[in-house]
């Protein structure tokens, strides 16, 4: 009963600091949950001589990550000092040297995840990450465990904060894509930087890892159509919500017949669908399950206590693991072949907004060359821009993914038409 | 490695058959996540001779539950059986002759959960119950789970999908509550008497055992304020509508300096708040901790196939702990001494209907009357009733429960006005 597994963590950040903190002090309650005594043993810091207070007291630092990799003691590594390579090279080793392994890096595990569960898998280890999705919601632990029971249809959902912030200042306040990005900046929810954010690359990363545990495919960041907010006008947001409909920037993976079919982009969504209220830097993930139907995830997708939160529960899981003699199962080693869904197979409705010449003609070569794809019309509305221009907003029946690229490529071709954007429509409840 | 463990189901109605499907059907994931194989050896039925297909094959079948909770063979006993008295002598019985207990019996665990919980821990047996309360949604389980690492500060939301039914319908039909009733009761969804429902019982035995993990106290059903729905009318929604707000019951538990406040009523709640736009049977629950913040979890509430996936969780978890050797934590063993918050400790906002004669002199009165009581106004609405009456709605500043109290008395004492509604109103965000 009085088993002790000692852990070495790999970063002295805010995360790091906040796990080491929640593991002094909550630790009887942890003893007894796990039926073993959780010990930090090595830190990696970057400044050895840096004032910690007396969180550290006990705890060797150390500026060498090998120290802590090669150290037979130590049971378990937690990787929360971010980069790719550096982070990478340090997980294979303590892998390859039987520990296991609980990293936060979400985009580590969502361009080598993997490679990593593999070795993982290989050489009996665990290697957890919940943190990396979500900070907050234990969406990948709630995914894996009703995979025990049943089967996942389809994770979509908010999963990329700084996005959700601007999107939501631009609707609730009216502010311009500038004006809420720089908002956004000014209070930390978005980098000086913003191309993985608004760009929608996290949200696809996310996706990956989302992907692989609900459906068992390696689908690779590449593979996934990604849209951006970039374009995204305040005039746009003004019409969705004349037709009854919020803009959110939602990632999206659907089994369809064995195949699985992944993007991430804007997407209108019903007033009164549940995604629509989430406001500000929040994620919500659905997922929806053959037996459970349809439930949802919702809490702050990011911040360094719901991530150091999340790291810890995975300490405890791989405690447990390690104890019941089942670790190595690396999170969900459920595995299937890598199918695409074709895109004659994936069917939406879409918000389509036209530029065009405001002359006598127009509207019905624009309807010709909809019925020329067989794509039939739900809604349109037509607003004058200036006095020879105007603004059409379409919104379509369901058609399917190659009806709306062939559309999309022969509006293209038409001179006095400008594609100004198009984008999926969630259906109603 | 190939320790089997042997349950015992009492009931094969719908939730017991969906539960032996799922073992059934899922055995070699089953297997592979717990580190044993579980195998169903006896089934409580009330006829024998009923023909259940191939799903029974193998398994003995008994009118008889003493053949079940005294088989010494059986580790763990699953009561999908309901009733209270029954069903609460055999689970007595089974944890007496140290079998670990997963129960789905929402009345049972609000009742006795206390007696039940004390005697698992002193037999040191699981006692889990995670489908008691918002069947397909892991809510006990996340609550507990983040306890580990956070502290909770609320639990609130809808955790009664009939009555959110009703009040969808209300809602979004416009319809009366007698006919939405009448759906809810066609649908299945109410039963033909709706007391237990409408009248906010069966919320506030799922307050009872919220708080119980939530906090750490036993609060009983009968010390929680508990208001239903049946005074609600539909100019009550249409006028909240127009304030911003939609009106859902909502359970809610607080705490407040080491003391716990819970209550069950409908709630006025912000038009763009996650809850506003939860809609028909759906239970959402909103967890804010400490640590990680406002979170909430959706999905629905009750239906066969997720209550008897949640059991199924349960059995893993139960599985788990007797090879971890943590068996007998009882789901949480958090307790704390149970202290009620005072009246004046509990600050709202409120919304209040009245109806008066519409003379001159008369607001002025109400007026004077909640100034005597140093409530002041937000937002105030009159309009018409009949040819010498109005009614008139109040949104109250943030007042204690003990000035709301004083209030009400006060105002049914006055001749002259009625006092239709006073609900709670939930902060934006």
């Amino acid at each position: 009963m009085e088993k002790q597994l000692q852990i070495g963590i790999l970063g002295f950040g805010t995360v790091g600091s906040g796990v080491l903190r929640i593991l002094k002090h909550h630790e009887p309650k942890l003893n007894q949950m796990t039926g073993v005594s959780l010990k930090v043993k090595k830190v990696l810091v970057r400044d050895i001589l840096k004032n910690r207070g007396t969180i550290a007291d006990g705890i060797e630092l150390t500026l060498d990550a090998d120290e802590i990799v090669n150290d037979p003691e130590i049971d378990i590594i937690v990787e929360v000092m971010g980069s790719i390579d550096q982070a990478k090279k340090y997980i294979e080793k303590a892998l390859i040297a039987g520990k296991h392994v609980v990293t936060a890096n979400k985009d580590l595990m969502a361009l080598h995840g993997n490679e990593l569960v593999a070795l993982a898998k290989e050489n009996r280890c665990d290697l957890y990450y919940e943190a990396s999705v979500a900070g907050g919601i234990p969406i990948l632990r709630t995914i894996v465990d009703s995979l025990a029971s049943d089967e996942i249809q389809k994770v979509f959902g908010i999963v990329n904060g700084t996005t959700n912030f601007i999107l939501s200042k631009m609707t609730n306040e009216g502010k311009s894509y500038d004006q809420a990005l720089k908002e956004a900046q000014e209070l930390g929810f978005a980098e000086s930087d913003p191309t993985n954010d608004v760009d929608g690359i996290d949200a696809a990363r996310k996706m990956v890892i989302l992907t692989r545990l609900a459906f068992g495919m390696n689908v690779e960041v590449d593979q996934i159509e990604t849209k951006g907010i970039r374009d995204l006008q305040q005039e746009d947001i003004e019409i969705a919500d004349k037709l009854g409909y919020k803009i959110k920037l939602i990632g999206s993976a659907i089994q369809i017949k064995n195949k699985v079919s992944v993007d991430v982009g804007p997407i209108l969504v019903p007033i009164n669908h549940p995604l629509a209220s989430v406001q500000n830097e929040n994620n919500a993930i659905f997922v929806v399950g053959a037996a459970v139907g349809e439930t949802m995830y919702y809490g702050p997708g990011a911040g360094e206590l719901p991530t150091a939160n999340s790291v810890v529960s995975d300490v405890i899981t791989v405690a447990k693991n390690i104890r019941l003699g089942t670790s190595g199962n690396v999170f969900s080693s459920y595995q299937h072949e890598t199918k695409l869904a074709r895109d004659t197979e994936v069917n939406n409705k879409y918000y389509i907004a036209i530029e065009m010449q405001d002359k006598t003609g127009q509207f019905l070569a624009l309807t010709k060359l909809f019925s020329q794809f067989d794509i039939g019309f739900d809604q349109i509305i037509q607003q004058p821009l200036s006095s020879d221009m105007a603004k059409v907003v379409i919104v379509t029946h369901k058609i399917n993914k190659a009806q709306q690229k062939e559309m999309v490529s022969a509006l293209k071709e038409v001179n006095e038409m400008n594609l100004l954007v198009c984008f999926k429509v969630m259906e109603g409840k």
